[in-house]
């Protein structure tokens, strides 16, 4: 009987389960999640790791390992942290540390300092804004930046810079007409994927590709003309250097997207996360709000800039520390953004204080000064040299072009591939581009990004490459790449 | 000449400003983040601040400090971090501390293998979904839990448990019917925040204050048949032990809801980050999961499960560790969320880490068993006495009724109110428990949360507090709201 009434049970359950299936499904699941995409841990990336799964497990391939050269992970291709920043971490998550003199006497007192401002402990909420002290240090850094203030609740301190900039552009959904925002081809994916999920319009503009990928201010009336037809584009979204691209804006360039924004009444949104990683002779990163501040032109001006500790000479990833800086935004406003931030209780601690050492590094005469000094020019030095190796290197293999690797972390050469190629990727229902990047990944065990997955003008194929990989791999890579290239065109010549 | 050049310009400019404002203001500004309340950091805890910084200045006070009982935050309220956790931390943050022998032996072990996981470094990003040995970790302590098996690839490490309700949330968002999430009233407000966020409707089930804030099948009904009239309701949430009353639900309850669940297709998400916090003698923390498994009722049933490193017996709430395990849903959703956590390229490493200790835990044996077991139970121990005392302290205080604190880490007392409170309530535009609540912390330095901010059964007022803060100072806590309440009461005497 017992039995009896636990099968009838059984068969409720199951006749019911496929019904309780249709809950969240592929069809019923949010749509614009849907249409959601990040190219830069898309298909190539799930295929490198099958691959080195694949090589662990013995499988013979025409190469060794894979360099995984898809990702501005900068430790990951074996950049060293730096000593000061994974100290003061150590310190203040086991202050029992700090008398056992394993410190320099700077890293103890900071974290002491520290400590004394967050109720003795790293694992207490911080405001949802940020650590007062670290809003604090960070402004200080911007005034000494630009020249002009900063006030500490301009600042939010979020999970690295892609928290920031997913939070300022939630303040854009409208319930009305669609809002658009303007934003590069080619860009860095977090900016379309964001636009997707929050069902707002891209409105791209062309870098443009001749100029070393400056921005053309006919270029960006064009593109917002052209998007005022379909949607009410309210931010301009600029990479800074730039990210596929490398590029680095002109004093002069910066003036006139900020007169564009003025005359366009477009909120700007200035990513500047690549600011210490400058490599060109004779270019120079400029802030936008420093710019914004010597045009005379802040008042009644909007925007956001966007800092991260992933990047620079650090390189902390995985720490996820980053900040925005909004200007011109009302008290109202501040409060919404207050709002959203505490009812995720704010930021890790972890990625504040990192933050904190990057706006307040060690001074002269402070015991962690030397090491320091020699440890960021190092990683700075390395990076400059393996940018300029890139660029030469790149623009030698015949049917591949590259602008300057100016700044940022990134080569995004243009590929000239033939019509053949071009047929061949379309019989497979690809583009041509992730073809490329597919069978180079197969034959070499190069993982790197189609430029389809940053956008790029119709008609012209690109792929993203990190400078990130050490010399002597970047060498192999680049010999490899050769090979490779020249055997594709052979392959697929007209 | 150029002075007047000048002069134009800046005229332009600030003809201008009057409409570049326009852009980004409290009409124009996403309206769903408008409806967003998030009473946990909200005015009264603004307020708080405030008076702390008074009280800094000098301003006379009828009290010396502020007792903040607003917020779970275990270490801010003086609960000392595990060493064990911190060590981890430390050692994973800075290696060059496991050759100096300042860790215990099992520390030093645990660091390095976790550091030959993830590339030697915390800085690297990790995988999406979470570092793989720590999901695996998860798994394995999922598993002896339960007793059922666990998928490591149905878990995702988040920054903290409200990012992972917030991505699972969001999967439901629809473009057509409105979706509608079943919510407790009394809830934690992360949820009504959420659901407001992304445009779903509330659909507000009422716990039973009379049986123990206990859940009932039909009142379950009632409100899904409510919210059918208005949405499409597909997610019913469950705080257990509750937040913020404090509730654990038996085995038969648990059983019941997982076959509502079924009878009416609903997905279940269930909010477990608690599990370690029960105090009530026979009451005992059962996850959903494995009644499920136990039920047989697995098939077709559609789940998630949060839980968190902030309460616990860790409390390490800066450092947002959390985790969210998926159960029946296909491949197609599981790309989806993958591909939501890979534009925000993957939780903090650290968060990941403390997760990791939290799930895997020294053993018997090892050289830091004994001092993580005297902390753990010392933490305990202390919360179980506290709650009992916030209990039976909270019924000796004529005018409030408390039902036993029998997990979580939350009073949510009743406060009968006079019908002229309410009137002199309603008369300020505000609830009575918010009045009553601002009064206390003005004359007392108490800060708790009134019960509107969590909702609660119209016409009844409450107020959160937590059991948090030290013994000495909760005694001293609820000797003054007992002369606070008694001379409220007297005051709106009818």
């Amino acid at each position: 009987m017992l039995l009896c009434s636990r099968a009838i049970q059984r068969s409720i359950v199951q006749t019911r389960k496929a019904s309780a299936l249709t809950s969240l499904n592929i069809d019923t699941v949010n749509p614009l999640v849907k249409d959601v995409e990040y190219a830069v841990r898309g298909p190539i990336v799930i295929r490198a790791s099958e691959i080195e799964a694949e090589l662990a497990n013995g499988v013979k391939k025409p190469f060794d390992k894979v360099i995984k050269s898809n990702i501005g992970d900068c430790q990951a291709m074996g950049q060293k942290p730096i000593s000061f920043i994974r100290q003061v971490v150590a310190g203040c998550a086991h202050p029992e540390l700090l008398d056992m003199g394993v410190f320099p006497a700077d890293v103890t007192e900071r974290c002491r300092e520290f400590l004394d401002g967050v109720r003795g402990s790293i694992g207490c909420y911080s405001e949802s804004t940020g650590i007062a002290s670290i809003r604090k240090n960070v402004a200080n850094f911007i005034e000494s930046r630009d020249g002009y203030p900063c006030d500490p609740n301009n600042l939010i301190l979020t999970n690295g810079a892609s928290s920031s900039v997913k939070l300022i552009l939630e303040m854009f959904i409208s319930s009305k007409e669609k809002s658009g925002a303007l934003i590069p081809i080619p860009q860095y994916p977090l900016y379309s994927a964001t636009i997707s999920e929050f069902g707002m319009q891209q409105v791209g503009y062309y870098l443009s590709e001749e100029n070393d990928w400056s921005i053309n201010i006919s270029e960006l009336k064009r593109a917002l003309e052209e998007g005022r037809k379909t949607c009410n584009p309210r931010v301009l979204c600029i990479i800074n250097p730039g990210n596929p691209t490398g590029q680095v804006a002109s004093y002069n360039n910066i003036k006139e997207i900020i007169q564009f924004c003025i005359d366009e009444e477009l909120v700007l949104m200035a990513d500047e996360v690549y600011q210490d990683n400058v490599y060109r002779e004779g270019s120079k990163f400029h802030s936008f709000k420093k710019v914004l501040f010597d045009m005379n032109a802040e008042e009644g001006f909007q925007m956001a800039s966007f800092h991260s500790t992933s990047k620079g000479f650090m390189g902390e990833c995985g720490l996820r520390g980053g900040y925005v800086e909004v200007i011109g935004l009302d008290q109202d406003i501040h409060y919404q953004l207050n709002k959203l931030q505490s009812a995720q209780l704010g930021s890790n601690v972890v990625g504040q204080v990192v933050m904190d050492c990057v706006v307040n590094q060690p001074k002269k005469g402070d015991a962690s000064y030397d090491l320091f000094i020699q440890e960021k020019m190092g990683v700075l030095k390395s990076l400059d040299a393996r940018a300029k190796f890139v660029y030469k290197r790149l623009n030698e293999i015949e049917g591949i072009t590259c602008n300057e690797v100016a700044g940022a972390m990134y080569a995004f050469p243009r590929i000239h591939l033939s019509e053949k190629a071009i047929a061949a990727a379309a019989s497979l229902g690809q583009a041509a581009d992730f073809m490329y990047c597919l069978a180079l990944l197969e034959e070499t065990g190069i993982c790197v990004i189609p430029g389809s997955g940053f956008k790029q003008e119709p008609g012209t194929y690109h792929f993203r490459m990190t400078i990130l990989p050490p010399m002597d791999d970047l060498k192999v890579f680049l010999d490899k790449l050769s090979v490779f290239h020249t055997q594709f065109m052979e392959k697929y010549s007209d």
